[in-house]
């Protein structure tokens, strides 16, 4: 039972428990932090992450658009996503507003800027999407997806069925 | 553009916009977070969590029982795996004992009530991945999980082939 100390013997090499391999839990635990480090890394250049575009991407389906709605749309509370706005505000990719009939109200908006970015950001959200599933056929990527978005309704709400995004 | 304030709306339903729900990564990253909550729920029934699992499976393989190579086998820094040690420790799960010959160095061994605790998580894990992927079928499943096995293979060091546990 003692740790052999040769570099090359098999319980040298740092390798999870078969257990923990064999489980799709874990794998998908581990796989969704590495695929979020990768996406972080891949949005850093633009000096924005993931939250910034999945921000602008709400903002250009155009139907929500206050504080309020955005928050909803992503999860985030709403601190977090004045933090997410303040951001994008201050390289002037969104704007906000006051609703004129409701002052307590801001409305958010696209500038053009910002829609530029977002074209930007989604051939980064590709391009990461590539380089993450390279090891699989376009078939096997499809089936892949097709078995996500089955989780998802299940353990997503919003993706859940019924919502209108989900096809 | 303005947000309804309809309830039964479809923009009041809180739903991720479609290019999110679109994107593979984007459904990985959200079902990771999704399943570590559940896991650490389904865990702390019994006062624990999946990295504790995790430690004991590693030491349950006997081939890594010194604390550098058990966090080395994880992903761990070392300061997060002597606070498990010491948590499962106190619990009488794991013991440590010095290296009669190096007495630098610590020897950890699952107890026989580790032992007997380790059962009982795999049992846990197990309900935890039936519930998860419900879902799907029982050959959907399998199809998932070889294909996050590639996936693995190419993002996780500890999943990589050549390690001894890669099958």
């Amino acid at each position: 039972m003692n740790v052999t100390s040769s570099p090359d013997s098999k319980a040298a090499v740092p390798r999870f428990p078969a257990e923990l391999i064999d489980s799709t839990p874990f794998l998908l635990k581990r796989l969704g932090f590495a695929v979020k480090e990768q996406a972080m890394e891949a949005y850093e250049r633009f000096g924005l992450n993931p939250t910034h575009h999945a921000v602008l991407a709400v903002l250009d389906e155009g139907t929500r658009e206050t504080q309020g709605a955005i928050a909803d749309a992503l999860g985030y509370d709403r601190g977090q996503l004045v933090g997410l706005l303040d951001e994008l505000e201050e390289r002037a990719l969104v704007e906000r507003r006051r609703d004129p009939s409701d002052r307590r109200r801001q409305h958010v908006q696209l500038t053009p800027a910002g829609r530029r970015t977002l074209t930007r950001l989604r051939a980064v959200a590709q391009e990461l999407e590539n380089s993450f599933l390279a090891a699989l056929s376009a078939e096997e990527r499809a089936g892949l997806h097709t078995t996500l978005r089955r989780l998802a309704e299940q353990h997503l709400p919003r993706c859940a069925v019924g919502s209108p995004n989900a096809r």
